[in-house]
């Protein structure tokens, strides 16, 4: 708090019986008016304590201890102020508050360091024993407040007389003179912040290794663990990618659709297709937009693109699968040739990785500091992004010494295997494979003109690992009808669908991206719940 | 086509004889350098044509005819034309474009009108049989392509001689020289865009009664259906209307979330969650991310948004509801009030009306064609938009002669005589009722601190129609148990939820907004399957 303003200092007592001279009458009215102004100021600030001290009794008539319930029984409108405006242009200015209680540590019973938390901002704040403010029941309350309470504190910063290595806001910390429990803790937290915060490498010192939270651990209390620095910026670059996608293609003239989740039929692939009950009759849950935006595209809305949950049937618990994931997904007609998708989604990506470096670099230190990994290499420039077919990419892979017999696709392994291959010849974490073999693919996808066994599609790679699958599709009836039946489909099964190619459709091609995917890989998170705010397995329906 | 150059003029032959004069050898060396300049522009337009003639290879042979099957064989990067883009000073240039053939009518053998369209555009272009470029199969041969087969064509852009009334654009018109089948109708249309796109009163003419498309017929062949120019405008306004939410929102700091639909538990409301066969188990579709969105803010993400897909199992046909639709939903902590909350929904909304009016005309004129409908009105200035409470509402519904005792909630039918009360009092389709009865909303809902008969909750009304609800949600876990236990819910049903509050969070609210409604009350669609793409009702699960 600011000190009371002091009254203008008295003229020296034996001086006044002579009579002031001319210069001592000049400085008296100085003094004078330099006493009004500073009692003007102080009146001000009187009143602006008063209203103050008006608005806190809607706080608590103390100056610490628990709120009452939050039930907007009143509107000060005081101004809140975020960890993250804080600096040292803000010293001596008092503030009020909302954080969470990171760590708190008392040093004997007039001292308490606390350490507040604001999403992905922390600061350090002292409440020390005072005459005027801070009594030692208020300090000792304060210190037994639990880990991740969230509390009101008004404090006054100060410059930090070094940095505070222990907070995100090195250069200030707070004297709290007010501290207020807003949201306390019923129960025990199911491990810490700080534990939750290691490096997998750090934790695997002896030291540690106690303190590990197993993944497990962490999604049954997700709620907690989501609240790390980490996993704060982890989901500000999941919405970041989500912008980057959006912001490319609202740039390309395409046009966001909302497709349906619930279908009538277990279309693409009935074996992993989740069955609705439908009041007297079954839906499924889509596993993709892809009819429904094929569907637009034979309804005239060129290019389109949708973000939406896809669903997977598949009983699959591996570090890359889930039941339920975020497609982004797009679908455009093309002119003369298909190049020109896997050349927008190209373009795509880069835009996305650029922004990715260029607006979330804050976000991506921080999950770096838990998740250690190289950074994520593109290739810019004239050269561009390395482009291989399906034949040079398992060339590649016989160099290396797979044997040429089992390459009629490309397993897991083989992908992590081509993707080291790639990365050591041409320094690039991101590649496209271009024309699959026609048997790889969805009956939809479009045969190449000249070689039949193959076909117009491509996948997309992220440190070894398949990010996006795509191609151009059938847009005319009788092929796509001979297809189907090839596949053992049943035309009719899929009526509306081949329907929509009937009443004339524009050739198109379009692919799928997961997001929770293209998140792991870039940041190397190394398994893809962590890139899901709840996710789904087979095992997991909850929270 | 551009004249040839001609040759400069030679020297009148008398006059040779005589021997050149100076100021004729000035000429004759200015018409030689003029000469050589018309020559070499002559040369660069004859290897354009060059070029050209070899890259139209590509389309075929001839100057008419079906193309072959777009396989991506060739791409010879010939520029397209946009219809939107088409004006008259491109007159006399020559033009590239893929567009669906919207009309066509021949007169006599030497001339066919075609109306070429390309989703809301559309352009008048003739074919007129010549001695250079078309010849009489050739017309005849285009005369007869379906409605709605989608074509190339070439041809000359000319000043129309007066406006073109039929066409979107109005000053120019296309002489084709070249046009091929791209992809073409099988069978018959169910319908005709020219009757699919008349407005309802104009269809209740006894002349046009016949031609009256009704809406299921529009559904069943909805790919059809979609490609009236109303509804390329209609699914424009509603990728608008999602842009501008975003926008707003992003403004305000609130943060993207994707929650899973895939639930446990049939939480919120068992009667209307549809079952999931999951696995050995089952799952439940999310009713909404109500659930979700709470939990994210105890993980502390303070402001989150999602739109998404909510589910709705509820056996009901009426004209604003579907079993699933798109949620705009947003959820933030409040520091004080629930009206910061309130506030920040009304903001979002003008932001939205705001936008749709001054960046969307040339589409809600549009739709306005097939649904007229006086324009959506709301309050601006410092008025601001109209807030009454529950009980003022109601006070005007027994004013307006409805029986108090009814009143306990407002249903559908009041809900549109207080849309018509208040549009007549205050002129403004827009408005907000306040402090519902707690007895009317869901268990989370925080009730008012003074009276505990009424809640801190609120609904959105467009042209007498609810299209939003929310409210400050209960963040404590002893009151939040007791509510439930009101309202006869088991809370270890519901233990992840529960104990996210048992882990600290901050006081918060929010709402849902269905997206198709405010799609179809701001123009006045009639019915909310017109605002969804590829609607879901319990009838219809396809297309």
């Amino acid at each position: 708090m600011a000190d009371p303003v002091a009254p203008p200092t008295p003229p020296p007592e034996g001086t006044e019986a002579k009579g002031p001279s001319k210069n001592e009458l000049k400085k008296r009215a100085k003094e004078a008016e330099k006493a009004k102004k500073a009692a003007e100021k102080a009146a001000k600030q009187a009143e602006l304590q008063a209203q103050q001290a008006s608005t806190e009794e809607d706080f608590a008539k103390d100056n610490y201890g628990k709120l009452p319930l939050n039930q907007s029984s009143s509107r000060p409108r005081r101004q809140r102020t975020q960890i993250k405006d804080l600096s040292d242009s803000l010293d001596g200015q008092t503030v009020l508050m909302r954080c969470r209680i990171q760590t708190s540590r008392a040093q004997g019973n007039k001292m308490v360091f606390l350490n507040l938390r604001q999403r992905i901002d922390s600061v350090q704040a002292l409440i020390i024993v005072d005459k005027e403010n801070v009594s030692k029941q208020m300090a000792k309350w304060a210190a037994g407040l639990m880990m991740e309470s969230i509390v009101l504190v008004e404090g006054v910063v100060k410059k930090a007389p070094e940095p505070i290595k222990s907070a995100t806001v090195q250069d200030v910390e707070i004297n709290i003179i007010k501290i207020y429990l807003e949201s306390g803790i019923e129960g025990r937290l199911p491990f810490t912040l700080e534990d939750a915060s290691r490096a997998d490498e750090e934790v695997e010192t002896a030291e540690t290794q106690l303190n590990r939270v197993l993944l497990e651990t962490r999604l049954n209390n997700r709620v907690i663990d989501l609240r790390t620095q980490t996993n704060q910026a982890v989901f500000k670059l999941q919405h970041g990618i989500g912008l980057l996608f959006r912001e490319y293609l609202e740039s390309q003239g395409f046009t966001e659709i909302h497709t349906p989740k619930l279908q009538g039929a277990a279309t693409e692939s009935g074996a992993s297709v989740f069955k609705v009950n439908y009041f007297k009759g079954a839906a499924f849950l889509a596993q993709s937009p892809q009819l429904a935006k094929q569907m637009a595209i034979a309804a005239d809305f060129e290019r389109v693109y949708e973000i939406g949950p896809v669903f997977r049937a598949e009983d699959s618990n591996t570090h890359r699968h889930m039941t339920e994931f975020v497609g982004l997904d797009l679908e455009m007609a093309i002119q003369e040739h298909y190049h020109e998708v896997m050349e927008l989604l190209d373009s795509l990506f880069l835009s996305i990785f650029r922004g990715l470096r260029e607006r979330y670099s804050k976000e991506s230190e921080t999950v770096r500091r838990q998740f250690p990994a190289e950074e994520f290499k593109w290739r810019e420039g004239p050269e561009g992004t390395l482009k291989l077919t399906f034949k040079e990419a398992t060339d590649l892979l016989v160099e290396d010494g797979v044997p040429r017999e089992v390459l009629d696709d490309i397993n897991t392994e083989n992908e992590k295997r081509l993707g080291r291959i790639i990365k050591a010849k041409y320094d690039t974490d991101y590649f496209i494979i271009d024309k699959f073999p026609m048997e790889l693919r969805p009956f939809y996808t479009m045969p190449d003109p000249d070689d039949p066994t193959l076909s117009n599609s491509y996948d997309f790679f992220m440190r070894g690992e398949e990010i996006l699958s795509g191609a151009q599709r059938i847009h005319d009836p009788t092929l796509l009808i001979e297809q189907m039946k090839k596949k053992g489909i049943e035309p009719e099964s899929m009526k509306h669908y081949v329907d929509a190619f009937r009443m004339g459709c524009p050739p198109h091609g379009g692919g799928g991206i997961g997001l929770e995917r293209v998140l792991m890989f870039f940041f190397k998170l190394n398994n893809i719940r962590r890139a899901s705010m709840f996710p789904r397995d087979p095992k997991r329906l909850e929270p």
